[in-house]
């Protein structure tokens, strides 16, 4: 997607070797013109795979989900990490070692909101070491949903994610494809969208 | 806002005393086009009040708040509560207690997103004992900012946060406000909005 690719090379900043910080436009300050388009573009590729779930996991995925699931005309649901007193359903859950938080958390999602009849797309904001991902497919699988794909805004082609998930069977498809840096520099490779 | 009571009349439970749940449509699974909806409104009402910014805290305020924001044409900012590796910059930070989640966390916005030079429109989904939303201020203040407003989507009435929040000057606008429960129904006040 050319338009987030050019907003990685504009404000995206690299850090040490394998962190890419994108806090101006998608992780802490959010661009909402430019979650629209992320939402079309992945709303376009999936628009006849029969989708009726969005699902992602809180929270930089929420607003990337939520467009994607206004385009698809269907409901979103973001995993939860933290347990509150709403939460007193029977709960599908995965344990999820996050990747810039260095921290395993336990994701949850209320198992009501699923079955058999669902047919999700998965929307992240980044695909890292897979952890994520691979946590919500193991929680839909239990649910008995069915999985369209892994809607990526930001893929770390050099780190293991993208293997792990597509080893699943479940196709996933990038908006942006980064294959490393060099020098504080962004080398992208090529995008599925 | 009539959509909102009705749905919350609709598909809203009551817990206990004190605790509104809207899972189904807010909180945990989203409706992304009650969340249009909701933005809308708020746009409406802060059309002329030259709003720069929109600050919520995550994660169930982040999609009403990428709505406002992005019918007003500004920004999003969501601001953190668990630390991670990119953030490397100068932080604001507030401690605030959960409600729902019954813990304290320290919540934070880098300072480059906010200047004296804005003029923000806080959103949350709801209004409770107010904490959440006197952190948000008080994060704001120390910026120098403007504040022209707390937008909530959920007020509990009978609770402290509104008075709190008014206290400090900034209006409320809420889209829905709860008197009480009474019997497992909930008893609504008049809304803002």
């Amino acid at each position: 997607m050319e338009a987030l690719v050019s907003r990685i090379k504009r404000d995206g900043t690299v850090l040490g070797d394998d962190i890419l910080k994108v806090d101006s436009f998608l992780t802490h300050q959010v661009d909402p013109k430019l979650m629209r388009q992320i939402g079309q573009t992945f709303a376009q590729k999936f628009a006849d795979s029969g989708i009726t779930k969005v699902v992602t996991i809180e929270a930089s995925g929420n607003v990337p989900a939520a467009y994607v699931a206004e385009e698809l005309d269907v409901p979103m649901i973001f995993a939860k990490k933290a347990k509150n007193v709403t939460m007193n359903d029977e709960l599908l859950t995965a344990e999820v070692y996050s990747f810039t938080k260095k921290i395993t958390s336990t994701v949850q999602i209320s198992r009501k909101f699923l079955s058999e009849n669902d047919k999700v797309l998965i929307i992240d904001d980044f695909l890292a070491n897979g952890q994520a991902a691979l946590g919500l497919i193991n929680i839909l699988k239990e649910a008995g949903a069915q999985i369209a794909g892994v809607g990526i805004v930001i893929e770390k082609s050099f780190q293991t994610g993208r293997a792990l998930v597509e080893e699943t069977g479940i196709p996933v498809v990038s908006l942006a494809r980064i294959a490393g840096f060099d020098q504080g520099q962004v080398i992208f490779a090529e995008a599925d969208l």
